[in-house]
């Protein structure tokens, strides 16, 4: 097994992209392509003592910044590390691959280069929500951002399989993100969505109100990209909110100060259970091959994770069990053509 | 000044909307009508010692109950309290109306008795997220699920008038909630509403991802009732989750208990700051009527909040100046009449 590392991509690439393939490969024995500009990536490894056995360097010489659009980007630099990782999961030289770039670049290049699973409308980005000790599977999360319901129906299947295969969930329940609990409640694409996964064989759980996502009430929560990336930025927005102030309520006085040093240790694991990027990154669901998307400002620990992640997706036959799941499951008989090549929306994140 | 409060609204009536009027009336000379069921009132506040002067008791023999369809229960229950208070606006005896009820009957009441302002295509639900001093008013949080982008411009509109008028803003920042920063991001309602809230006099901000929101980069944040309702509910959820995290992690250990008993005093104030009910309810805008709504399960400190707003918004002269800004702004010359009548969404939330 080896995992294809998009090593320039990502706020702090390719210091903390080579530390985290280091330590994946210390600590779970993760094999690794290091793809990006060879003589900086040396110059890393470098930094801690060389080239261990099973990591190795794939050049690319191009790199897609942040602040490009994505999918021109990774279309004209055919060298860009994306692009070339993603190459060695379609030529079978690495199982998958893992990327801290922009969510949308890699988006675009896994179409361009895997394609969609057959049967699949439209791919779609997942979140693991880090409020239940496995996750809650959100998606989508920012691929799509104007949907038909269709598409949502096979974000739960997709969801579905992933909860079942990579994290051993037998029968995920699946939840329609929505804003009451009654049949009726939602915009009309919710209401849509949930008669239409009621007809589905998922374990469909019903609507799910925002606040009670917490509380683990399903395994895979299905909502439209726009609404998915809502949640989870207020999400982060929130939690890092609190922690802010809680940092400084605990230093407004001397005795607070003294108490919070006791409870310091317990307060920041804490904080990093609320991380997203602890998580081990976002599925892209439907592309094919198995990439893993980790949060753009991953630091060695989180690139890691996301390793580790990708590897067990690798290993877990999601994708067989995918294209299995997904070719009876089409309702409408005829995808629209037209919205499943426009490939605009698919590209953002 | 008078506030007409719903006193059968709410999880906690009317034992706590009784108290809640008291509160207003001592600590802050706020005379109250408490609508609803005389015996009842007339024993909640026997528990108090009576009837002070400036509180009285205007009957009302029915209530909306929580879980019925409320368009349909505020048009057959004409002696519902909801129905009653707002009547009390519409003939003057009241200057502005608090209910901790059904969010949705209460718009469906106020649409029934008061209607619309001029020029209003669709009434919205605003909410004060708790992140700053001042609050920031996000709408609408429900009342519209599928919007056209005339009516999120109007929501800026309203939303700019009323964060000048009852706080004070000079020239509050409008910004739209968006998963992106740049223009060109966003569903096709979010890219629409951007660009004609360009073309608006508003103190137009941009869009504002919802990580940012904390961060009191705006004062009004317009989105569309099905995003902020979910925005809302993710904020509600994320601080419960946390907070219960902190209260499992103190008492984990001995000595994280005795530094939490330290802390106590300090915590509990930052989770009530983090209570959107905290923030003296939510006002309905584009009614022809100082409306107020209270969470469902508001307790006095929250419906002397709530009281407190009603006669501040009341006596801002908000109303007036909404009138006058409507007028010219409207931008499609044609409102679409058959979304105008179509009460449907306007009573969910």
């Amino acid at each position: 097994m080896i995992i294809a590392l998009d090593a320039m991509g990502g706020d702090l690439a390719p210091a903390e992209t080579v530390a985290g393939a280091l330590l994946a490969k210390r600590e779970f024995d993760i094999d690794v392509a290091l793809v990006g500009a060879a003589a900086s990536l040396r110059q890393e490894l470098a930094k801690h003592g060389g080239t261990p056995a099973g990591i190795e360097i794939v050049e690319a010489t191009e790199v897609v910044e942040m602040d490009e659009p994505p999918a021109q980007a990774v279309r004209q630099k055919k060298q860009a590390s994306i692009n070339v990782a993603m190459s060695l999961i379609k030529a079978g030289d690495a199982d998958a691959l893992l990327s801290a770039g922009n969510t949308g670049a890699v988006m675009a290049s896994a179409l361009l280069k895997l394609g969609r699973v057959r049967g699949v409308e439209r791919p779609a980005i997942g979140a693991m929500a880090p409020f239940t000790e496995k996750g809650i599977l959100i998606l989508d999360i920012g691929a799509n951002v104007d949907c038909k319901p269709s598409w949502l129906v096979q974000f739960g299947q997709m969801g579905s399989v992933y909860m079942e295969k990579v994290f051993g969930i037998d029968q995920p329940r699946v939840g329609l993100l929505n804003i009451g609990e009654e049949d009726s409640k939602g915009n009309e694409l919710a209401q849509e969505v949930y008669s239409r996964l009621q007809e589905t064989s998922l374990r469909f759980v019903g609507n799910v109100e925002p606040d009670r996502v917490p509380l683990g009430v399903a395994d895979v929560l299905v909502t439209d990209g726009f609404t998915g990336n809502v949640a989870v930025k207020v999400t982060e927005g929130v939690a890092d909110f609190i922690f802010s102030q809680l940092r400084e309520v605990l230093s407004s006085r001397l005795h607070y100060k003294l108490a919070a040093a006791v409870l310091k240790p317990a307060l920041m694991e804490m904080r990093s259970k609320m991380d997203y990027g602890e998580y081990g990154g976002a599925p892209l669901l439907g592309v094919n091959g198995a990439v893993i998307v980790a949060h753009g400002r991953a630091d060695a620990q989180a690139i890691m994770s996301g390793l580790r992640r990708a590897s067990e997706v690798a290993g877990s036959g999601m994708l067989d069990a995918l294209r299995g799941a997904l070719q009876p499951a089409a309702r409408d008989g005829a995808i629209d053509a037209a919205a499943a090549t426009r490939s605009r929306d698919e590209t953002r994140a």
